[in-house]
């Protein structure tokens, strides 16, 4: 029977971040084992070569200062596919066009609302980055439907990408690297609300489920399938759901604060995901109970760490 | 300065449900007195005949057991507009083919893929059932496709409806009933995937953003709105958003066992809607935590009695 | 293999908290599934002449609005051991001698200090109410040093239970009803600061360990034990340790909002306590994950319900 | 008004904990913003000569990697105070009788039974360490029952602690450093059974309450105080509440799984203590929520990298 002893981590101030997620190795349970075989398995898939990473992201990763985390990954070549919320991808967009995101507001939400600021959690925008995210977007579209009316939401989404001038935007760097990025549920947020807005008075389609077709062509022709989800919602569904045809995703890390017993499937324990083919048996499937913003990037430095020790 | 007294519940073994909901309002505090509170305030929204009720679910309500609690909400003219994920329509449809869900399996998720059967929590799907649902459902867009080739997602779930032959279904209820059903992530879900299978050879489009302008209506053209939301993701989003041109919903109401801090809207406080104007100023948000399976038919039974008890 | 249908609950607005819960039986997952199994399991050990009954509380039962539960549980001779908090008997007393808890307070905790209230989540206490707690605690404590000045924790609640004049009081009924309440943390509590303060000056000696050979001979002479376990803490430990000598309980429930992953005892898994003896193999465990000022109440209906229905 | 601009985190490969950890502060959002407050008020406790800081530790800390953080943080005199429970100086103990905790078995719990291991989430303790323990401790109370039969907790701790011959011990090095160590509920774990088994012949008294004044000193003698919580639990409410009488605490950091909605204290929002006067007003106080084996290494390792930065 296997049985390993934990070794109690040893902690100074001096400390780089491979150094405390490997201290978390050796002792290697509760929530910093969890950590630790995490990061590992992210390193192995960022660095493997047959692997298609998709990174999945829910929740205000975008605001919640995620966003050069993300957008450097791509950059850097170790996304291949990214599934996210129209919420993150508008969050992206109005710092593209000059907003920014707040904080140190303390004011309740009667107040923010007649002040002009919208607050998730401890974080807030402005209605006025608002307004001008509706005016920048909807010159994007009008150039877009200029030269197209019938489009994917990933071939949408290139599009603005490419048009737009921030080389921190995750949409930009995306669309400039060849990733794509799948929205499913982009109608419902302020990017989709202003699409329909432009439809009513000009051509543009965006085809539901048009994307479905591209997507299973990269699984059927990626070797290995890993899938990093920050969050749950319908870009976990979608990230898990797109491989079930080849018959499950190879590896999956979850970072979520959800838990299981309701039976959501954002708090599910990937082992479900074989049932149901979504993960392959067999496969290396590491959950991270924890809040994104503390857990992914720890995670991220690590992993890099971690392949730069490789290639020494 | 008010200030209540809390009441101790006093419980035995004859109580009706209302009674038992009546001695947690006496109490008032904790989630005994939001329960209360939840279920007083579900009552009014349901009895009030100028108040449009936007009921969302999210997770695994239908096969968890509350499809008659919502089927019979919508027959009885209680629910004015469904909001819920593919996957929940998925799991009407299935049983509304003669597919049954089922409890009391202990294997492993490996050994389940094996013989079939999907897993979501302590519940189980059959393979087979759903091969039955895709030979169904692609005879009804078959049926459809004849008569039209571009449909919202809303009209294409009521052709749906109208076409089951399943008086217990949701969606046949909500068809028969006029209430319609929306569901912006639909094309994430088996009811999705075969739709994109079936336009692979065939001629029926949805419109990704088609239901803003029928919504937008219901929402202008109501006195008052409130929203009864089971779980968050995609559908909770949708049910809030879609009252920000009007200032908000009058009401809301949520049960759900996420939390928080995380920002994630799932777990997000209602009153945080508000800076939004997503909820009114003044509205009424009443939050209980807890697994929705437990808490919804609680309420349900409370509210109705609390209904008959004014019409007498 | 078993495998069992899920059957829809049906819910109307004339049902009995018995045929509420038998709906959740007949759908049989999630919550509800769970929350059936726990109110039977808790008709049988009540019900059960050869199983005592171990009711263990954490967190604010009694001020949260379960005084009156917990009471006639005791009163009715179903709870054979009650295992609480400090903190749980303080509040009963403070009941006892007058006080009250309150609701429907808007202040922020700065202004509640200064305004002399003390808050629990949303209940509060009134720091007068304190002071009459003071005067009389201390005049129930001369009473007893005057007899005896060497007691253990479970004799000196005793103690005080037979002199409070209030049958709506935990301590008073268990006393009247010779049901033994022990309290291991009683310490660390108002009522453990006023005995310190009162020690100071007077002979009163509590035995830390002096419970445990008589709470030891409980579990010996018992043919069963169950525990009921609210919350977790000291008293969901205290309750499940004491019969590691014998082999751990026959059975078990527990109602819990926390979760298991950090690895606490307060949101551990039952099962856990068979791999240390605590839970006997084959016993019978289940866990309710949910508010218990919810659960407990609608389990100790229903269960009472059960009991009614079969000796009818 | 105050109005801050989240400042996205950037992460690479080469980063130390402190640089991480900056980042996060740069962001300043959602739980990253929260760890980076956490790291720096620990800091500036830790640093500082004036404030007593207080520990608390409920849950497997011990045994699930932490003692080597903790027993350094008290060798390197950044803890005046330590409170915990009976299990976490049980888990010390038995390390410092040479035995281990171990994690890699895939057993159920009532096969773990059979082979006299006990479970505790992902990590595991053999019975024979159990054993080792039983005669070690034993021998420990024989020599102090010989020297005194009086003791408070802490004082027996200390004799414990000052007799046990391993370096890692934390009841050792506290013994050496005279740090105090309180554990109220001690009573109720192995140790306390221990204890009970040997008083049974032997004359040892611990009092129950005896504590209460010499913690009451350090609290008037201190400057000011901070606690530093790891988990609820009694551990928790005995640092706050031994600062009541003198207005509460000026600090407070706590690291936890637990929601608040339940009311108990484990996952009580850290106000709360400012209306009981257990937290002084204006009193600098941060929650971190997530596990705390990934939590504070995390800010231990930071904070003591601000130290070092600012000693430069």
């Amino acid at each position: 029977m296997l049985k390993l002893k934990i070794n109690h981590m040893n902690i100074h101030g001096d400390m780089s971040v491979l150094e405390l997620i490997e201290e978390m190795g050796n002792s290697g349970v509760l929530g910093a084992g969890r950590l630790y075989r995490a990061t590992e398995l992210l390193a192995d898939v960022m660095a493997d070569e047959d692997t298609a990473v998709f990174l999945s992201a829910a929740g205000p990763m975008v605001p919640g200062g995620l966003r050069n985390v993300i957008r450097d990954l791509i950059n850097d070549g170790y996304v291949d596919v990214m599934i996210t919320s129209g919420a993150n991808l508008t969050h992206d967009l109005l710092e593209a066009f000059g907003g920014r995101h707040y904080r140190g507001i303390e004011k309740n939400d009667e107040d923010l609302c007649q002040m002009g600021m919208g607050r998730i959690a401890d974080l807030y925008t402005k209605s006025e980055d608002f307004e001008v995210f509706e005016t920048r977007i909807t010159e994007l579209m009008s150039q877009i439907s200029e030269e197209r009316s019938n489009l994917t939401i990933r071939e949408f989404l290139t599009e603005i990408g490419s048009r737009v001038d921030d080389e921190r935007s995750i949409l930009h760097t995306a669309a400039k690297k060849g990733v794509p990025i799948y929205a499913p549920g982009m109608i419902d947020s302020m990017l989709g609300l202003q699409l329909w807005m432009f439809t009513q008075e000009h051509e543009l389609h965006l085809d539901a489920s048009g994307d479905m077709h591209e997507l299973s062509d990269i699984v059927y022709d990626s070797k290995k399938v890993a899938t990093v989800m920050l969050g749950g919602g319908l870009p976990k569904h979608y990230a898990l759901a797109s491989n079930i045809l080849k018959g499950g995703v190879d590896a999956g890390i979850q970072v979520t604060l959800d838990r299981s017993e309701g039976g959501s499937l954002s708090g599910a324990p990937l082992e479900e995901a074989k049932s149901w083919a979504k993960a392959k048996t067999g496969s290396n499937l590491v959950t991270v109970v924890g809040d994104a913003t503390i857990a992914f990037p720890l995670m991220v430095a690590g992993a890099r760490a971690m392949i730069n020790k490789k290639q020494k």
